[in-house]
């Protein structure tokens, strides 16, 4: 049970950090963080928390993560669904404080996106509907090859959390513009259902693509280290 | 005693590192470092000053980590006060030679704001107190639980140092904008001072906020811990 | 077998995420990431991959890289080929890919440079080929200089991922102006092909300077490291 | 003998990794790396070449670094002379090959900079002579006392390169609008004389405020650390 809190902590972590980044500061007037700023954000909400959870849940912080680890032999199937509900929860509640800090500045407007995921016309960059299907595919697939070879038991102890964290980091420095980048199931759902409308119709794409892409990932990476453990 | 004078050190580190980036570079012509220089400075304090002493003091650098700690069940009541004062001397110090540098140029107005902390009219951003408040209880809660999960005897030896001042790091990167981030009262106290007026009548929510979130912060690892250890 | 599709996956990677952060997001209006930015993925392609498969084929990802080794004693001649095909066969693998996510926007033009390295006219700030020459030659020097120091045996354990990689960000933060940055033929090959012309025609500079330069810093390296082993 | 050259090697990286940061990509038009960008490559410069020598030669890289270990008792004073002869060659060395590629673009203008250290009319910012003063001297003095902690045998151990390298990118992310940040009296002779005139006259201050802080701050910590060892 104190696992899937961990979860819950740190989901409401990884949506609060990343996304308040890109609500609260992305933009500001001439000294902002810029996309930058929030690839960093994102990234360290994963470091921070893999280094304070990972002893007690192992830190997915993401429905993608589980799926994928699931799929590599990594994690049983009888704890996904508690880890996925309590990290779609985590998310949520992330999304309803920054709501409230947000409201607090003249001038919010949820519906200006609120950090939510989209393709085609909801794209930062208006980037196709297939450019963010391959995107978030591709995106997810390479962020569980090194979850998997940074976690091998071959792979130098303690440093995991700061290979992959900062593999999120390097993810969204490459795909912000295409769709506000997910590879995050939870991450999505957590700022989109404040947002409604477009951001609810297109969270399809930002649970599908990440799972595919999870699963691939993890795949690859069991046949190329097989063999050789 | 000399965990004291390295608590005194560590914090005129934190003050004059974190607020001495915002005041002399943040906003420079062109190629200021812009809010994310200041989120990095403040980070690196402390994650440089948890390798130089942490193997003497422990490095908290934060009246409220102190607390917050002694919440958790991880530093002794009688040490609360000297750290304290400690704390709020050095980053007192740190104001005065900020001071000092910043005086050397022409045009600096310390009643421009000198990197202090504040809301409504004085949040970088126009956020309310409401606003104000429930960021910094969030934050500084979220910081708690990352220095005590990552300082925990089950997390990977010699890290926490990256992890806590990375944390530190991300929680700017959200909220600058806000209240120009304290979650911590030794660095509000440390520049409000040479400010006077309005940053020193709003410096009480720099230590009642702070102090709050890190109780609950440490009270919530707690509890997600146990059981396990 | 396994570590020439580790390295082919490890390549993709980096050209993905080096020129991918590059082509989409570097000039991203008004919060675009800047060669900073790209800097920054390029390294950390190099960092999470190292801890993802540097247990099964010492992570290369790099022809000059891999023939550096070769004359510093660290890795044997047999291996040479497969490794370079690999590494080249990934690079282009990455190039496709990113072509197909960037052309899912309006207004994509491959022919405008797509991360390409090129000198005189096609040098970012114009640096004549001398200067590209020069830059070239020196960082990859000092790149093979910093791998074969940082994995000498003597060298702290599990950190090498960390010096090689910030080392690859350094090196980008130098000389993006100067050539785009190559030190990695298998890179400028990767997106070279897809641009044709000029990007080709120059490309035999970014096969003969890295690995000019990559011998030179793994002798210099094998001597001022002898005699102390 | 072989410690002396990869001082040499180290400090001609430092200066031609910050110092060319600065001069080719710190200002360039609309995506260039500003303050934040050179103040990392200073860091990384440290960090890369920490992992890369520090088990041959310390790692010192900086005149003021040996002299203020030497007076922590760290470091012997038989080495003092060759390391900082070594230190200084191969940060003019590094001045020479920069101008080299300088060069190579129109409208290059030594002149204007070349990344000099000045205070008064050639401060960055404008900042008087005594701002200088105490900025190098304090800078200097809190670098010398994380390099203390940070490789006391009680810190954790194989650390201390991210802890300094970050340590140096913190001062730049303080200091470069007082004096363009030095520290380091070899990176600031590699660059002026190529400058000659003000930068070479203003060169004193920037030999005597690194030494002077660095010889303050290691005897505080060797103050603060002692009775607990």
């Amino acid at each position: 049970m104190k696992k899937y809190i961990a979860e819950l902590v740190g989901t409401f972590w990884l949506v609060l950090g990343g996304c308040g980044s890109a609500v609260l500061a992305a933009a500001f007037p001439d000294v902002g963080i810029g996309l930058l700023g929030v690839s960093l954000a994102f990234g360290l909400t994963v470091l921070t928390m893999a280094y304070a959870i990972g002893h007690i849940s192992g830190c997915h912080l993401n429905p993608a993560v589980s799926i994928g680890l699931w799929a590599g032999g990594r994690f049983p199937a009888s704890d996904l669904l508690p880890y996925i509900v309590a990290q779609v929860i985590g998310g949520l509640a992330a999304g309803g404080v920054l709501f409230v800090i947000a409201s607090g500045a003249v001038g919010f407007d949820v519906s200006s996106g609120f950090a939510s995921n989209g393709f085609g016309a909801h794209s930062p960059g208006g980037y196709s509907l297939t450019a963010a299907l391959v995107c978030e595919v591709v995106m997810t697939m390479m962020f569980l090859f090194v979850i998997m070879g940074s976690t091998d038991s071959r792979a130098p102890a303690g440093l995991a959390p700061i290979a992959i964290g900062l593999c999120l980091t390097l993810i969204h420095l490459i795909s912000i513009p295409v769709t506000n980048t997910s590879v995050n199931p939870a991450r999505s759902t957590g700022v989109a259902l404040y947002v409604g409308d477009w951001a609810v119709s297109q969270l399809w794409l930002f649970w599908v693509a990440p799972i595919v892409g999870a699963v691939i990932g993890a795949v690859i990476y069991r046949f190329v280290a097989s063999g050789d453990e």
